[in-house]
Parts: structure tokens; sequence; C-alpha cells
């Protein structure tokens, strides 16, 4: 089954990534316990629409972008379950490395 | 602020209403207790990622079709936070027509 919050998580960490962020700080800006916030990003816990309102404010960018990449992602996990041949190895492994373990 | 679940739950309704379907039908496809539909629908309850994927089969919609016009909607609304006198009006009123009581 694919779950939005695992791709939410995903999309979270890699932005808080891509702006060298830490937990910590982003934890601390958006007033969210950091040990929430890291089972947040690892798809363990249902992130509240104050959450990800918070969460987004804190990595300065907009809640739709988190959305429209987080349905980008699971647009292609959806396409994997519907044509499993068709879809190109090389974007698979551009949208989640680990899919092989899920 | 804007709540991912008010626009979620706007589309998952714009959704069952295009297909003709009553929150009954749905609800009980979805396995899900029509209370607690009608709560996600209305923006009153967040749906977690389970009844996400349950209540998109049960409508015959992609869960990233759900999120991608989710993602729409708050594109639109963060749009008129940073720009509010730059939106044309009838793109408002076709996102939401009860914006002005919010």
């Amino acid at each position: 089954m694919i779950l939005v919050r695992q791709e939410v998580g995903d999309v979270l960490r890699d932005l808080r990534q891509q702006k060298g962020r830490t937990l910590r700080q982003v934890a601390s800006r958006a007033s969210v316990a950091l040990g929430y916030l890291s089972e947040v990003e690892r798809g363990q816990k249902e992130a509240s629409s104050e959450i990800i309102a918070s969460v987004a404010e804190a990595l300065d960018v907009p809640i739709s972008t988190i959305m429209h990449e987080a349905a980008e992602r699971i647009s292609v996990l959806e396409g994997l379950q519907t044509f499993p041949d068709v879809v190109p190895d090389e974007l698979v492994a551009s949208v989640e490395p680990e899919l092989s373990l899920r």
C-alpha cells in the first residue's frame, strides 16, 4: 500500500538536506519535538496539517511544493504498481533509492 | 494558516460528487465509518495515510491525483497570501467558494 506519510516524510527530509539544515534546527524553528520530526521524516508518524505548515515555514518552502513533490513520487510508485515493466529503471532509482527494501 | 486536511477533504468531496457517489457508498466501499469520512471531507479530521489509500481506491482515483489536486489548490491559496492583489477573482472563486468565511 502506498502511504502518503512515507512520501511526505521523504520530501521533508530531502528538502531539509538540500538546504543544509539539521533536524535540530528545523525542529526548533518549527517548534516541533526533534524526535517527532525525525519520525515524520522516516514516515513513521502522520504529520498533522498544523505540523506540515510549521515545518514548511521553518524550511522556507511553500506547503504546495511539499505536496506537489510528494504527489510526483506517489505518481511514479502508482505507475510501478500498474505497469511494473514499463517504468524506466532510472526513473525508479531517482525517486526512491531504498524502494526495494519496502 | 493553510491546512492540508481542508484541501484534501474538499478534493475528496469534489471527486466523490463528480462520480455521483454518496458518502454512504464510498464509506462502505472504503470500510470507513460514514461519520468519519464526512468529517474528513469537511476538513475536521486528519485522514491517515491508510484512510486516504482506501478512499482513493473506493473512488477509483489514484492517490497522486488527490495529492496533485490538493497541491494545486494550496498553491492558489499561497499565492493569495503572498500576492493578495494579483490573483484574478475568477481563479479564487473557482478554488474555494467559501474562502471569505475563513
